[in-house]
């Protein structure tokens, strides 16, 4: 069966055979068929049990060929020692589906291996979701098929959030967190072990789900890129926000490597690269999680960063507005016709409505004066959101307050946030309610705002790049290439390097000076030795008439440090006055990426890379090598800062263009490339790659 | 009265007088005497209106002059217009201290500067807590002296915990927040407009309040900051920790100046600065600064990065896990001891618990594993502390998870932390009670973990540096110093300077560069025009028989973009194979502070900087000047980093000890003072200041 039609019938099955069911409800084992009919599935539920005769008034089977139908879905309460034969009969009734809830498998090392490749050989044509998985819950429709302890709250709001977690934990935590505080989900699955369905299969049903207007990921790993990738476009291009929290952060993806590439990126970095391409938005801490997607599932988009923030409580209001102003949103006082109009709300003696925060403090909590200080505020054009901010004097009388809040929605499609300031999760989850996401934390209410306002950019995805021409690369050498040859792959592809000749004596090397003109580098040349400084085979800003001899020079100090005196040269042109980057191709179970860096010592420290992963097919986009220079946190060095030069970034970017093409040409033939330095001339002065490493497969 | 003893009075009066007293407890003015009532004050309240004979059973009274007894302290509820009338009543019959509820003040304007004027000369020797204030709360006694809507709860858990709030609304949202949470808070000021008590004052009293274990800030503004540095320093020596949460972090504090100091140094990171060397914890969101202090209100002391986490529920495990691991703690697996001691408890087939996250999902929540488990990992040498996570399966029975918990405490002096997955604020309420604080966030979690690694680190304040000789300075010139004036003063106080000398001449140039030896760099001296590269009044890296050449062509460039033509000129040695740094003074509402920042355009992005404020007396000790180097994010390049030679920090040490010597003995008269750049050399070769900037008062 097809993982869409079979994730169809697990989220909507007519009938659900639950195998190992327990009459305890107090058992993890008891509570699937418990929550089945505690939260109104309509369905048949077969529970199977050969020591039971009923449980909670069904019927109970004593094995899976005694049931009165095929079931749609098996809920699988057995341990994994058995586990596997209950999924063969299953199977050969024709169930669409099995969960199977037991762990012991790959994660508790090889028994646990054996054991899962048992599972996926029993379960045939039927699909699979876990194993060590705890469900999923379909709140649109009122079906749960888990055994999540977070499932004894009577109740959940159901909306517009669909969430997968690859953690069954997880689940839990969101559920029973989202429900008290008002967040509606619509389907919750847990993937776990991914031995079948996956996150992306899910992330596919979910795009297509009418009840889902957001997508919240848990994600531990991405066991398939591809596919991953193409149900996050699916999601893109329908307007499906798509929202990830990620683990394995602090993981030190590093490996040591011939190129600086390698320590340079990390593995999560790759990740980043993954989720801007495809448009997903990154939560920065799990309760991101939650607090992006209730805020985007209003629908709500936000314009600009001006916030109006109305507040019956001074301190909470700056708290708020403080933290909207790290992150570069603006609360700009009302403009002089928004000010008029508050001012003639205004009843008390002292409130001051024509700051922001907008505090109506003394006026108290009247519903009239907040309606028309929301409307006011919704309807200026100074400002693009309103955050409105409850204090203790709102707890009095929450419904008013929600409700004088809710009346001013239909009239205005800009963002309205709140923020609870007091301990009172009532009124948070009222307001939620009513679609004004509420948050304790001002961090949260940046996050919320910062993901309404870049929502549709990170939905606008460049192309991907076609290859503007097929380079020859079938008589390449295999291994490391020295310098000259790197660069002569470099130059094929489109890449502009530095002038060089390749020299043997000292005359060769005074002649190559003089025809190249002005101050030269000179280098040994060696597949082998990667780093020449290290072993005094650099020599920089040499005058013409002096290469011979620093040539001579050079090659009895390279000989007494490595044993074997240098035969070959490089004298190059000297590059100079430009700024110096980093070009490389990172590898990773994830892909292959481009990683840009700025260079130098001080740049390295601060770690200042980014990278793009290549698409299936040819290099990257123009658009995304200038996202790629602007991501660096020293662009502005490239763009004319204090007085600089602007640097060539359009050479730039046709260089990081034709660097991508070279790297999905050769696919896995290029083990490693790096250039390193590539200097970026002032404008209309082009890029020099200066050195440069390629290693190649056989 | 002193303000200790007006504020021993404040917090535990025997009678209080509530002026403008409502019998409608549903309005502000009705709640003062409510809450004393409902939260069992048990000393004499006296109700003061005209227009009631009785409120809640007590006797009210027609004004204050007909009061029995002369109170202790007096609540004004009446509005701005008014307060000062019976703030001098008040002051009359010898009230300690008033606490002035109205706002209506220097906030809103002039008018309100004028009313807070009259207020200050109503209340003569009374000690006044406000205006704007919502009172306080002495949770240890259960006196109530406010109007904050959160005193509706009917229960507040006392601790260890006082808090100090600048904003009346604040005070309500943390005392909500705390009690639903478990945490047990010692009294709660707020100050508000501080037109007399304040911030200080009050943190000086808690120092000395048994009680009291931790103070927590919520500061908007530090008004006298060398009152600030003795109570919070008062703090430290008694080991009481002080964190604070700081607004006004997003001010666009950095202004131009004539020095790039100026715009270096943002208004917030000089209270960076303040914090650090006083010994105050600096609380990063809103949300630590209550899970900071309850983490070390246990007084358990963190000795090391390596945590346990034991979890019943896998996905939380390892996002605590990942969040600790961001910001550099360890989660090692058990040594083989302790993997042993897990096993031996091991009761379940697939329990791992030999990994961290220690895992007993499958074991069930069981008291004896639990308490067993939590025994042997408290004991393990191989953890400095025990994260414990609470799932889904922990809710079912939290009194006997928290006893199993409890119980364990004793038995070791690590730190004991709970993450709750699930919503279940009962459950982390519990365990906070019972001394283990819980979190809902694994950023929390990380925060209070942090802390209470860095107390000690915190608390170890070095002392300020005497004046190793005075320098006669009073024969200086006034206004700005020209570049070798500048190095002039440096030398008197022990800053090394770049040799150099002062010439007017093509000839004397050129003697002047030969003297020098090696190549040299020619600059314009002039006390006006401090950008002198900007007007091509800079040349370097100047063979000695160049310079008279080059003097011409500089003086005829100069004159054409300044129309005049400079006469004066400095030959400098050429400084070289250093690391630039940046040396100055930045002056603040808070004090003054000596700069240390990195040179070059690179790190002036990532502003690399760190200040330290000049102690009342003298300049910064060399354990300050050491730790400034070390705060910059560039250290590692002072430090040897890819093979890079040392630099020598002592001798930049000593430098900036000079330097801060320097500023602090030339107090008001220092108006601006930078050396940009300062060299430093490798080890053993010293530092050079090659160009400063001084301007002097008259």
């Amino acid at each position: 069966m097809t993982a869409r039609n079979a994730i169809g019938r697990l989220l909507k099955p007519r009938s659900v055979a639950v195998i190992g069911a327990s009459a305890d409800a107090s058992k993890t084992a008891g509570r699937p068929v418990a929550y089945l009919q505690k939260h109104g599935f309509t369905g048949d539920i077969y529970p199977v049990n050969p020591r039971v005769d009923s449980i909670n008034g069904l019927t109970c089977y004593p094995d899976i060929a005694s049931l009165p139908d095929n079931p749609d879905v098996g809920i699988v309460l057995l341990g994994a020692e058995r586990a596997h034969q209950v999924v063969r009969d299953l199977a050969a009734r024709g169930t669409a589906a099995a969960i199977v809830l037991a762990s012991g498998y790959t994660e508790t090392g090889e028994q646990g291996a054996r054991r899962q490749q048992q599972l996926i050989e029993a379960a045939g044509d039927m699909r699979i979701l876990g194993p060590n998985t705890i469900g999923l819950v379909n709140l649109t429709d009122n079906i749960v098929l888990s055994a999540s302890g977070a499932l004894e709250m009577d109740h959940f709001p159901a909306g517009g959030i669909g969430v997968v977690s690859q953690s069954g934990g997880i689940l839990g935590s969101l559920l029973s967190r989202a429900a008290a505080r008002g967040i509606g989900l619509s389907k919750l699955i847990s993937t776990s072990n991914e031995v079948d369905l996956e996150l992306s299969d899910f992330i596919d049903h979910l795009v297509e789900d009418d009840a889902t207007k957001v997508i919240a990921l848990y994600i531990e790993t991405v066991r398939n890129p591809e596919k991953f990738r193409a149900a996050a476009l699916k999601a893109a291009s329908a307007g499906k926000p798509v929202v990830a929290f990620k683990i394995g952060r602090s993981e030190a993806g590093a490996k040591a490597a011939v190129s600086h590439t390698g320590a340079m990126a990390g593995a999560d970095s790759m990740y980043d690269a993954l989720f801007r391409q495809v448009g997903v938005i990154r939560a920065q801490s799990f309760g991101d999680l939650l607090d992006i997607p209730v805020a985007l599932a209003t629908g709500r988009k936000l314009r600009g960063p001006r916030i109006a923030i109305l507040t019956s409580t001074g301190g909470a209001g700056t708290l708020v507005s403080d933290d909207l102003g790290m992150q570069g949103f603006e609360t700009p006082a009302p403009d002089a016709a928004t000010a008029e109009a508050l001012r003639a709300l205004q009843t008390g003696d002292h409130a001051v409505l024509d700051r922001n925060p907008i505090d109506v403090t003394l006026a108290g909590l009247q519903p009239d004066l907040l309606r028309g200080a929301i409307n006011v505020l919704l309807k200026s054009p100074g400002y693009d959101a309103l955050a409105i901010i409850v204090g203790s004097s709102g707890l009095a009388m929450p419904e008013l307050m929600a409700g004088a809040i809710e009346d001013c929605l239909p009239g205005s499609d800009k963002p309205v946030i709140a923020y609870v300031s007091p301990h009172a999760p009532e009124v948070g989850a009222l307001l939620t309610q009513r679609g004004v996401p509420a948050f304790t934390d001002a961090e949260s209410c940046t996050a919320a705002l910062g993901a309404m306002l870049r929502v549709d950019r990170w939905q606008a995805l460049a192309p991907a790049n076609i290859f503007r021409e097929t380079v020859d690369v079938d008589n390449l050498p295999a291994g490391s290439l020295d310098e000259a040859q790197a660069k002569q792959l470099f130059t094929r592809f489109g890449v502009p390097c530095a002038r060089e000749v390749e020299v043997t004596t000292a005359a060769q090397a005074e002649a190559a000076a003089h025809e190249l003109g002005g101050r030269v580098v000179l280098k040994i040349l060696s597949a082998e030795i990667t780093h020449k400084s290290d072993v005094g085979g650099v020599a920089v800003n040499l005058a013409p008439g002096t290469v011979g001899t620093r040539l001579q020079a050079m090659a009895s100090e390279v000989e007494a440090k490595t044993g074997e005196r240098p035969q070959r040269f490089l004298v190059q042109e000297m590059v100079s006055g430009g700024t110096e980057l980093i070009l490389g191709v990172h590898h990773d179970v994830l892909g292959t990426a481009i990683l840009l860096g700025m260079g130098g010592v001080t740049a390295e420290l601060f770690k200042d890379t980014t990278m793009r992963l290549l698409p299936s097919e040819g290099g990257l986009s123009p658009e995304e090598a200038l996202g790629m220079a602007q991501d660096l946190k020293t662009w502005p060095l490239l763009n004319g800062f204090r007085g600089r030069p602007k640097a060539d970034v359009e050479a730039l970017v046709g260089t990081i263009v034709a660097f991508s093409e070279m790297a999905a040409q050769l696919g896995d033939r290029l083990v490693e490339a790096e250039i390193n330095p590539i200097f970026v001339l002032p404008k209309g002065q082009g890029v020099r790659a200066a050195d440069g490493v390629v290693v190649l497969a056989g």
